[in-house]
Formats: structure tokens, sequence, C-alpha cells
């Protein structure tokens, strides 16, 4: 008997003939995109404005004003406060079927305040900062919206095109709880990028992922005069941990378990009558990790049940893996293919040089790629993301354009300077040229929003999404006060 | 060989005055000593002949038979077969009230077949030996039972004499089967003594006991190609034992808890789906130990409960401490006193100085204490006994005769050479005499009964005697065929 | 980031052209073939014997002297007691290079006992049988070893043939030891095979592995009067396992790790002096995997350090993962697609689907895929072999041909019944006949046998052989006589 | 609150004979006693400032400062930061032998401010409050100081009276460091008190303390994509715990081992390159806690072993238990005695009763107990003190007086409201007339300075002190600023 790594085994369709390529297509491609690059520098503006705002998780105050006044000036009708969080938001204009999503991202990374310089140099020494270039994330997607808006106006084309206006995707979860408002349910397709290092579309996936905090409660003793009268909580904690290493050889091996003590007691002297566990687990399918996450949640209650206290578990994320589009990827793909890579300037050149130099590229991108499209991305990815539970809602596609030099790591001081000046601001051109092709094709074809739907429902495979989130959770919104991530 | 902790500390009552020491009595107490000697050297016979079967626990046929035999042809009423045992039963003579009652013990230790020579020398290599001296045990009991009723019979005394004929104290726990069975419920004071290095009587103290077995029920699969399909019960087993280790740290300092794992796993290659984990606890206070034991089983279940695994407890023995009387252990020490020491024979002497090279005395006893009377036992041994169950039911009085050469340790050969041979002879006819002397103070003076009761109803402090006992358990007839102990 | 399975990526070389389809050699082969089928039922009635046989591990006299008869008479000159082990041989034909090896196994496995019935019916019950076809492997391979001999006097061709005789597949490694004396050291080529359920050429892979018993030894005490002057043998296995279960999370996820307990003390009354932990662990690869064992020996150093106990490793077992070889699997699977397939008469037709009904097909293969020959093996199999050893010393091919009805698991009753009949006996010939066509093209072909090497080469990639066991160790003669597989 | 088990068994010599009794001896203590009436309400304001003063450990400036100022102006000669401590000093008057010291502390607890009312009521909330009367301590002390220096001079007796300043015995371990430093090395005698719910000299002792944090160093990896690259410092916190709980079984009964994790890892997504774990040891006797520390640093080795990351131990403190000495607890009860107990006023005596309601006495002592002189203390406590290793330099004697309202438990607010009121003063009166009666006794009987000798001798048995602390260790000045306690 045999056991093999479930890699993803993907015959590409050849969905596009001869219809695709026919003249007035070409036309209105080329009006689209001469439109565009009239808006292109605004838009470069926005992003560095918001690069400037460098504002975390749900507190995005500003960044996500800045791009609500955008698309209110450009006629979109606005959904503001959505699930109770004051930065979640959509933007829709136009009306009837198809409505095609696009999903924008704005918050920072604490601690990545950095000047755009090749060398490390904050900003604001300790502020955050834009390591995941979610700057250029929200800001080409607003870009893509108001640009197929005009289009679809001019054009008289029916359908509606909606923004997405999506917090704390560092570890808030604001899609999650958006969806779980119902935020995605009328859509017909979303369509999501990523800045990155190089220019491709994605089939990939990455892990499902379930996170809390177990609290333990159990009496306090003097430890020296009194052990026997006291109930540890921390002894719950260390036994909880155990049972968890002991689970480790029989769950699937693609599986991943990780912790830390949040709390292990207060002082040597009294026997701790609290302590803390904060566990992550991830899969690549989330109906294995539940139940996964049921044999940990016993491991917790085990361990509370050796020591005579009391477990309290709090939820404190939960995302989906990403189901991948293969329509939406091939799509993403050919438009990648017509619109070609990015070239820096001389300065822009200089710049990645000195850059490339302060670090090791460990996914092998070299400088120059940035001016190729690479082959589409099928590998599961060991990240966890918020998109996940879109993607299990709504057929969505992804897709990375070069915003960093090539072989950067995300969310470092390297990406962070990428992201606020013009490497960034190309790439992030480049997605929202991306975005609007694609979503023109998708209202002016409806075979592909069919194509879409249809490997949406191949691969999800009957599974209905369901919000692991308890019905009266709400969203952390000061999680980054306090909390590690 | 004992450790002990001083935690007693009694005032002793004086009981005795005038009366005691009147001309009738004493004509009375010279009667039945002489008596006694013209029986000694039957009973010595008897206890030679044990001594020789040494039978191993639930297995004494032969033993019973002739302590029955004896007991029977003196005109005792035999109660056979109790609680379900072949080889325990009573022997009673006369009626009415008071009974008192004189337990005997009669089996052997596996591994301990010994020569009547000051070195270590088998009589059958592997076989069982009589190292813990009950062949003189059941013996001397017997004796003191066939002498008290002689002289009841003659001097017309009323109440009745019973012998207990109590198996397998050496693992098995006959007396709490006995005990579950009500064998003791109608007597109103219980005499005991056991073999040892010194003359004393004992307040002292020993540990309760609760052991059992826990027995883990996982799902086996191949621990190469399929370890996320296996269920372990080893981890279950290692879990719990984690557990338990945590749970040192609170519970009384006193509290012993000790396991083994019986059996861990099958095959490496295989996840495990049986795992075995026996385990004691003790404490020198039973219902103490209750809320201990409890614990103890909560991390059983949390075991199999953090290991998705099915959990057994098969209790295996469970033991009361013994609660002491002061009363008897003061009637004890008069008559020990009244009767003195023991002497050796130029030859015996010989014996025990070539005995005392091959051992170091842990206890500090020396040769040639044998002849003294020592001061009353007054500490907590951490060993366990099957009497403690009885010492709940009914006041119990415990004593002990050098039947070994002072500073010879229990269950070893040493014990086992002079169990067989005159030094032990004498030691169990000195006991014999002390049981006979003490049951004719408690037949002939109500006060000293009373004196018992009321000690025994202020020491177990309102407790009222329960055996731990499942109602559907059996006694383990056969535990020495293969349990470990 | 990403982190992906190491698949094999492999390009399949075309090195066969012109010069294999010439009319000589499909002259040569033709007589080849017609020689063995004359010589098939022979060691039919070989394999016959040794399935009834049924000797186990380093027991297999019996077995081994039927085939060296065979090898002797036909003129091989034998070399016995290789690597001191008396059923291990080898029998060697001819001159000069090339040296072409041939493997033979012959152990049979406990408690595997079965008629020829489609039903479960030992032959003798408890007794050994063959459920892994040993029967069948060591006569085929001396069946091709015999006639490619004939062949080769007869067409005078250069080169030595080698028939290997090596004992005790299942658990106790004789190849490795045979591989530690040097006795593949010469050879340019070993071909090998396995019953099994289909016809095919491997690539595959499988697990390296190694084994030992940890021995923990400590200082006994009395558990309840003096646990602080022992120290816990038992102890250091729980903080072994313990420690293991944490370095899960911190090793390749295709690592495996599983123990039992094979001693987990004496008795619980008393702190065990001694207890033992039997550990395996395997990867891919075998030099990552000395990695990972590194890391357990200082767990259990870490378990005898922590508990002031000593710690002593015996090295059980240590097989290679198998180097994989892609030239001599392309010849395999030529000479299969050749030969072609199985076909079964009607009774064996009735029998197979009879058989078919007491199992459930985990491998997907239906009845009538033994007509085919499928396509070349390429995964890695979660288990472990010694042929391991010798592909890393020699280039090694390696096949199955369906012996067993497709879809009977391995080590089943069903693969036992299936060894010992006609059933088994034609996958046999077909073995023979491939082992010997291919051995032909390695002695007439310079290429191929350059091919292999180039190969071998490749894969090793500069990783010279060591054999992983202890210079001192000797080959475990007797541990079928005791331990758990 | 202490919880105490009685192990010393004591002859209390007659020490005492008709020489204290002379009329000489009487008037010098009546001059003696009437001179400190004098003097009473002065150091009962300097306790008052010290009280408002409030200042942790380490940090007492302003009362060490205040005390010294007392000191300096009545005569002594003062050493200043001893052992390079800003607080630590000592105050000398006088020449030749007998060097007799007096302990003084005067250290706060964090968070126990407290108004002089009996109801819970912060002076300033989460300040600091003398919970444990060390204000009193120290100017209880330097009050006898200053008296016996002024009795010395006026009677011209010759000796020398030194006041030590001892800062930090909350957690800082101030006299260790002085120790180490030679601080006490000529003294002959020294005296120290502390206060209390009871008037009563101890030869009671306590637990000697070591305490220590280990910090583990691994290496960080992203915990879903390479936890193999991670090497885990929680995992090497979670084995020395393991092994800690596994130790237990092991050590005698009456130790004390307790920890809590103090850095358990900093987010789930990163194996964590740091842990640290903070460990108390404790048993009644160094040498034997010297054995299991040993072990407890085994322990932690195992958990780098095991997990391949490397351990530091940092010492936080070390403590000897307490050697009493009889001589000096005879002495100091003989003028308990003579002066007789405390009386409250209407005033102190509603105060008592309403503050008792607050609160139930676990020792058992009532209102109005402070009126007498309770028997000596002879148990041995569950808490530590630095005054052990003083014990174990000097012969050091020990009494308490009521301070606080009987009953009242320690590090609470009722003892802090106590400290800073008259009933605290008259308890500190009470005690700086017993130092100073006891001081005269010695300076003028040198019979009573080798009868503290002797004991002293005796009990230490043999034994050298030898500080704990590595030879480069420096005080924890700052201890207060971050560790729990």
């Amino acid at each position: 008997m045999k056991k093999r790594f479930p890699i993803l085994i993907i015959v590409i369709p050849l969905l596009f003939g001869a219809s695709v390529a026919e003249p007035q297509v070409a036309t209105d491609r080329a009006d689209l995109l001469k439109q565009m690059d009239a808006r292109a520098q605004r838009f470069a503006d926005v992003s560095r404005q918001i690069w400037e705002f460098a504002e975390v998780g749900y507190k995005e105050v500003r960044s996500s004003d800045l791009l609500k006044s955008e698309l209110r000036s450009a006629g979109f009708q606005l959904q503001e406060k959505i699930a109770g969080i004051p930065t979640a938001f959509s933007a829709s204009w136009g009306q009837g079927k198809p409505v095609i999503g696009i999903l924008g991202e704005f918050d920072a990374l604490p601690g990545l305040s950095q000047e755009t310089v090749p060398q490390q140099k904050a900003r604001v020494a300790g502020a955050p900062g834009h390591g995941c270039g979610h700057n250029l994330f929200g800001s080409a997607s607003a870009f893509a919206a108001v640009s197929i808006k005009n289009h679809l106006a001019e054009k008289k084309i029916p359908g509606t095109i909606r923004f997405y206006g999506t917090p704390a995707e560092e570890g808030g979860g604001g899609k999650i709880y958006m969806a779980r408002a119902g935020a995605f349910n009328d859509c017909d397709v979303v369509l999501t990028w990523h800045p990155g290092g190089a220019n491709r579309a994605s089939v990939g996936s990455n892990l499902a992922n379930i996170s809390a905090k177990f609290r333990f409660y159990g009496k306090a003793a003097h430890a020296a005069s009194a052990p026997d009268k006291g109930r540890s909580a921390l002894d719950a904690v260390m036994l909880m941990g155990n049972a968890v290493e002991f689970l480790r050889e029989h769950v699937p091996q693609e599986t991943r378990i990780h912790y830390i003590i949040t709390n292990g007691g207060g002082a040597p002297n009294t026997v701790p009558d609290f302590a803390e566990i904060y566990c992550y687990a991830r899969h690549p399918s989330m109906p294995t990790l539940d139940g996964i996450w049921a044999r940990i949640v016993k491991c917790a209650q085990a361990g509370a049940l050796a020591t005579d206290t009391r477990m309290e578990m709090e939820l404190i994320n939960s995302a989906y893996n990403v189901l991948p589009n293969e329509a939406l990827a091939v799509m993403f793909d050919r438009n990648l293919r017509l619109l070609g890579g990015i070239h820096y300037t001389p300065e822009e050149q200089a710049f990645a040089e000195a850059l490339s130099k302060t670090f090791q590229a460990e996914d092998g991108l070299r400088l120059g790629s940035q001016e190729r499209i690479s082959d589409i991305e099928r590998s599961v990815s060991y990240a966890s993301s918020d998109v996940g539970d879109v993607s299990w809602i709504v057929p969505t596609g992804q897709f990375t354009t070069a915003t960093y030099v090539p072989g950067t790591a995300g969310h470092s001081w390297q990406s962070t300077a990428c992201s606020g000046m013009s490497i960034g601001q190309k790439g992030m051109t480049l997605a929202a040229k991306v975005l609007a092709l694609t979503a023109l094709d998708l209202f002016t074809d409806p075979k592909q929003v069919q194509a879409a739907k249809a490997d949406f429902d191949k691969k999800r495979a009957g599974h209905e999404y369901k919000s692991r989130l308890p019905a009266d959770q709400k969203p952390p919104l000061n999680y980054r006060d306090k909390s590690p991530d």
C-alpha cells in the first residue's frame, strides 16, 4: 500500500477560440486600456497615500475613506460598515447580472515602516508599514472598478461591477466576517490579485486554518505550603500541549499544528489559577481540518479533565483554503500575456540591483523575470488567507504581478520599500488592467461566467460553505492592540 | 522493611488498676499458660508442615485443611468457603457475647524457597517459601484459639471464640472479600499479630491502598503507511502517565502513586490498538485516598479523550489503612511484658550470629533485642495490608513477636529460614500466649471490651466502613498465575 | 514560500533503437525462452516445495538447501554461509565481466499457514506461511539464473551470472549483513523482482529505515516507602517517548517514527530498574534519516539524563531506501511487454473470482488486469526492504509480476494461497523469463550496463553506501524466536 | 500564611539559674527600659515615615537614609553600599568582643498600598505597601541598637553593637549578597525578629530555596511552511517541565518544586526561538536541596538535548533554611515573658474587632492572644527567607511580636494597615525591648554567647556555609521592575 501527496492534476480547458480574437473585442480592449492609462497616475498617488497612512487591521479609517471617496465620486453606491466593521464596505455600480466583484485590501503590518530606499531605514521607527503591498492591492482594485464602470457606461454593457473594501486580512479575517454577513452571496464571479515578485495567474491553493485561545482556570494556592490545595491551570496547558504532540502522528502529514503559551502562570510561588495556550491548525482541506480541530479541542478538554480545571475556548480566526478556479486563471493568464511584463527605467533598475544585494531569493526568482509572464501557479502554499472563504462562496480568480523586485520576500522592509515607489506602482497598474480586461471578458461573454461557475462546482464537489465562526462572535476590532500574530 | 513517619501523638490511658492483679486472675493465667506449654510442640509441628507446603495466595489448600483439622478436632464449628474462596474459613466455639476473633494467615511468597540454614539455599529452586512467616501466623492463632477454648470450657466462662482462616494476604486481599461478605460483622474484638524481629504491641498504622489496571482500546493501522488512520492506545497510556505525574504536585505529600506499563503495544510497525497501565495509589487515610483515586481515574479518562480511544478500568485491590486501637495495644503490651522475651539456645545463638552476618539491619534492631519487650510501635508504615479493612469494622489489636533474628528483613531468604525452625517457633509460641492471655482478659473483663470499642469509635470519628470493591467483583483466585506483585 | 512534496520527475531515456530489434537478438531470445518453457514445471515444483517448508527468517535451511542443490547440479560454484549466516549463499557461473546478480528470497511469515483454497484455512494452525510469495521469488530467480547460464554456455557469451540466496528479508535484514560482508561489491548490475498483483517495472522507491531497542537502567526501590531512593527506568522511557513526540513537528513530514514499550516495569510496588522502548524511524532518504535518527538518540539520552538512569541502544535493523534505476526499469518494461501478461485457465478464473470476493482491493487493481502490463511504477512506498542496501552498492532493477489475484493484499492468507498454486507459478515463470531476457540484454549489450551505471551514479549523487550496522553487530539469527515485528 | 510540619524534637536546656536574677541585673534592665520608653515615640514616627515611603526591594533609598541618619546621629560608624548594593549598610558602635548584630529590613511589597482603616482602601491605587511590616522591623532594630549603645556607653560595658540594614528581603535576597561579601563574618551573635500575630520566640525553621530562570534558545522558522527547519525553544521548556514532573516521585516528600513559563513563544506562526521557565526548588536541608537542584538542572539540559536547542540558566535566588538556635530562643522567651504582651486601648480594640471580621484566622490565633506570650515556635514553615544564610554563618536568634491583630495574614491589606498605626507600633516597641534586653544579656554574660555558639555548632553538624551564588553574580537591583515574584 502506498500513500502519495495529493498534488493538483489539472487539465487546462481550451476555452478560447476564434470569438475572443474578433475585431470588436480588440477595439473595446484598446479603448479600455487607453482610458486606464489616463487614470494611472491618479491611482498611483492614491496608493502612495495609503502607503503613508500605513494603518493596521481594522484601523484603516483614512485608507478606506480615501478609496470610498474615489469610488463615490465615480458614481458608485456605497454600503458601509458591513458586518459591523467600520472599515468594511462595498461600492456598486450598474444593475442586473452578472455581478462581478473585485476585492481590495488596505491594511498595513506592525513594525515595518520603511523609506523607499534600498537599505533598511524606517520612516517612523517602530511604526507600521505596507510590507504586504496592500496599499497597491486596494488601489489597483479600485482603479480597475472605476475603469470598467466607465467602460460599461460608455458601451452600455449590462451588469453590475462591485468593489469590496476588505479590512484586516493580516490576521483579522475581515472577509470572513463579511462572508458571514452575506456580502458575497449575490456575486457571480470575484476577481482578486496580490502584490508579488512575478506576473502569473494561479490555480494554486493554500491551507485552511483555524485558531483559538484555550484558557484554563484552576485554583490558586501557595506553591510551597499548600500545593495540594491548588489546581494548576499551567498543568492543564502542559497536558494539552503534550496531548497535541501525541496527536501529530495520527493526523495526515500535510496537517500543521502550532501553538505558543501566552500565559504560563503569574509567579512561581503560587499554583497558577490561569494559563493560556494559543493554537493554530491547518490543512489543505477544511472538512479534514474540522475533524482534526475537533480532536485538538478534545486534547484541551483532556487537559482540564486531568487537572480538575475549567477550559474555555475563544475562536480567534478561521479561514478556508482557497478553492482555485481554472477558468478564471486561464483568463488572467491570457490577459497577462496580452499586456506583457514590467520594464524598469534605469533608475528603477539601479534601485532593483541595489535591493537585490540585500537578500537571497528563496523562490528562485531573478532580476529580469519581471519582464515575463510566468506559468500558472499550481502548487499548494503553506499559508492561509481570508480570500479562502470568499472562494468557496463565489468562483474566485487570483493572480499576482511583480510589484516587488523579483526574489523579494513578503513582509519585509524590501517589499515595503517597493510598495511605496514606482516599481510597485507599475505592478499595480498592470494588475488593474488585468482585472479590468478580465471583467470585460466576463461582462461580454456569458460563457466565461459559466465556465468559472462550472469549475467552481466541480472543485467544491458538493461542499457547501459554512462559516466556522460562532454565531455570536464579533470581529476582533482591536486585535492589533495586543495579540501576537 | 518499613519506613515510617511519626504522626500519632497519643496519651496512653491507664486502664489497668488493682483488679487485674487479683489472685484469681493470676491463677487463671497460670492455668492457661500451663495448658499451652503442653500443646506448644504440636503447633510448632503444624507450623513446620505449612512451611513445607509453602502454598501461594488462594492456593493454600493443604495449609488450610491442616488448620481446619486441628480446630475441628478441638470442637470448633467450621464455616467454609467464605466469600466463595475455597481456602477462606472461620472456626467458632462457644456462644453469646463477647465474640472474640483471632486472625490467621498461611500463604507463602513466590520464589523464596529456602532451607533452615544461615546461607541462601533453596529447598526447591524457584518454588515459593514462607518469607513473611505466615506459617507461624496461622499456627499461633489456631494454637491460641484452641487453648482459650479449652480454658473457657473448663472455667465455664461465657462468650464465643472464633478463628479466621484468611487466605492470600500477599496481594490477593482475602480479608477484603471476607469483609464484604460480612464475616467480621458480629465480632466484638479482633486480635491479630505478625511475625517480626521484635516483641512489641502496635498502635501504628499503614497506608490505605487502591490499585487497578487501566486498559485502553484504540484502532490499529500500519504505522508507516497510515498512521493517521490509527488511534494509539499506547498514546493514551503515555498521556495518562504524564497526567499522573502532573498530579503528584497537587496531592498531599504522604500520597504514593506508582505504576508500570503492563502492555506497551505489540509491534512498532503497527499503531497499538491495545495498551495497559497498572497503577497503585496509597495514602494514610482512605477517604483522602478516595478523592485522589477519583482524580487518577480522570487522568485515565483524559488519556482516552485526547487520543480517541476507549478506557476500561479493572479494580485489582483495595485495602483500608489499619485503624490502630490503643486499648488493645496496651493489653498486648502488658501481656508481652508479663511473659518476657525470647531466649536462644547455644545452637540458636550460633545460627543467629551466622545469619546476622548476611545482612545489614535497616531498622536498627540488634541481636539480643529479642530478649526484651520493645516500646509500643506508634509510626505509620508505608506498606498496606488487608487487615486494614477488618480494623475499620471491629476494634482490632496488633502486635509482633521476634520470630526472626532481629534485623532480618521481611520477604527474604533469611526470614524464610527462621520461619521453618525453632527460632521462629519460639516467637510463635510467645505470640499464641499473648493472644490467649489477651482474649482471656477480654472474656473476663467487659470493661476491656468497652475500652477497645470506645477507642475504635473515637479513632474512626464517624467514618463507616464501606468496601471499595465493586459489587460484582470476584476474588482474583488465580492472581498468582500471572500478575506481577 | 511554498513547499512541495518531492515527487520523482523523470524523463524516460529512449535507449532502445534499431539494435535491439535485430534478427540475431530475436533468435537468441526465442532460443532462451524455449529452453525455459522446458524447465518451467521443475521450478514450479521447487517453489511448491519451499512453500510447504514455510521456514521463517534465518531458519530457511531446507529451502536454501533445495535451491543450492538445483544450482550446484546446474554447474554453479557455491559460496556458503556468507556473513556468518547459515542460509545466506551465492552461486556463480562463468567468468569475467559483466557480473550480473539475481536476488532470491525464501523466508516465510509467522502465522500465515494456508491451504490453496479461496477461503481462510490453515494447513497447520499457527504455523508460518508464504504470505509474501518468497517461495516464488527464490525459485524464479534460480530458474532465471540456471537458464541464462545454459544460454551463455551454449552461445559462448562471456561474463558471470550469479544467484544470491538472501535470507530473512522479513525483518531480519539478511542482505544488509551480506552487503556489509562485501557480497555485492564486484557486481555490475543486480536484477530482482517481487511477487505482486500486477506486471510492471518499477522506478519507485520506499523508505529508509533504522530501528533499535533503547534500554534504560535505573535503581530499584520500594515504590511506597522509598521512592526517593529509586531511579525509574520507566520514567526515562516515558520522557524519551515524550521527546520523540515533540520531535515530530520538526522533521520532514514524510518521516515516520513509531515505537512501542517492550518493557514497562516489573511490578507497581517497585521503582522499575529496567525498561525498554523499541523504536523505528523511516524517511525516503537515508542521509536525511541519519540526521533524524541522531536526534532520536538524543531524545533517548535526554530521557536518561533527566532521570539519572543509564541508556544502552541496540540497533535492530537498518535498511536503505531503494535507489531506483531508470535504465533497468525500461529494460524490464520492454521485456514484460514482449512477453505479455498472464492468462488464467477456467479453473484459475473461478478460483480468482471466489478469492476476489473475500477482500476489497485497496490499490484499485481489478481482476483481469493481470493480462496487461501496467505502466512503470513511480511512487514512493511507505514500506522498507533490505533490497535498499543492495541498490546503493550496485545498479539494481526491480519489477513485479501478477503472482496474486489482482487486488490481493500482501501478508494475507489470500496471497499465501496464490503462492502455492498455478496462479502464483504462472507469475513466477513470467518473472523468470523477464529476468533472463534482461540479463541477456545486459550480457550482450555493454551499453545497457553503462546506462544502468550512469543512472545509478546520477541518482545517488555522490552518496557512498555505508552500512549503518555497527562493526561488531551480528545477524539476529534468532530474531523470530521472540521479537515482535 | 504558613503550613508547618512538626519534626524538631528538642529538649530545652535550663541555662538560667540564680545569676540572672541578681539585683544588679534587674537594675540595669530597668535603666535600659526606662531609657527606651523615652525614645519610643521617636522610632514609632520613624516607622510611620518608612511606612509612607513604601519603597520596594533595592529601591529603599529614603527608608535606608532615614535609618542611617538616626544611627549616625547616635554616634554609630556607617559602612555603606555593602556588596555593591546602594541601600545595604551596617552601623557599628563600640569595640572588641562580643560583636552583637541586629538585623533590620525596610522593603515594601508591590500593590499593597492601604490606609490605616479596617477596610480595604488604598492610599495610592496600585502602589506598594508595607504588608510584611518591614517598616516596623527596621525601626525596632535601629531603636534597639541605639538604646543598647547608650546603655553600653553609660555602663562602660565592652563590646560592639552593630545594626545591619538589609534590603530586599522580599525576593531580592539582600542578606545573601551581604553574606557573600563577608558582612557577617566577625559577628558573635545575630539577633532578629519579625512582625507577626503573636509574641513568641522561635526555634522553628523553614525551607532552603534555590530559584533560577532557564532560558532556551532554538531556531525560528515558519511554523506552517518549514517547521522541520525550526528548533523549538518552547518544546525544550515543555520537556523540561515534563521531566521535572517525573522527578517529583523520586525526591523526598518534603521537597517543593514549582515553576511557571515566563516566555512561551512569540507567535503561533513561528517556531519559537526563545522560551523561558522560572523554577523554584525548596527543601528543609540545603545539602539535600543541592542534590535535588542538580537533578533539575539535568532536566533542563535534557530539554535542550532532546530538542537541539541551547540552555542558559540564570540563578535568581538562593536562600539557606534557617538554622534555629535553642539558647537564643530561650533568652528571647524569657525576656518576652519579663515584658509581657500587648494591651490595646479602647480605640485599638474597636479597630481590631472591626478588622477581625474581614478575615478568617488560619493559624488559630484569636483576638486577645496578643496579651500573652506564646510557647516557643518549633515547627518548620514552608516559607523561605534570606535570614537563612545569616543563620548558618553566625548563631542567629528569632522571635515575633504581635504587630498585627492576631489572625491577620501576612502580605495582606490588613497587615499593611496594622503596620502603619499604633497597634503595629506597640508590637515594634516590644520587639525593640526584647532585642535590647537580650543583647544586654549577651554583653554582660559570656556564657550566654558560648551557649549560643555551642548550639550553633551542634545544629550545623559540621556543615560549613558556602554561598550558592555564582562568583560573578550581581545583586538583581532591578528585580522589581519586571520579574514576577
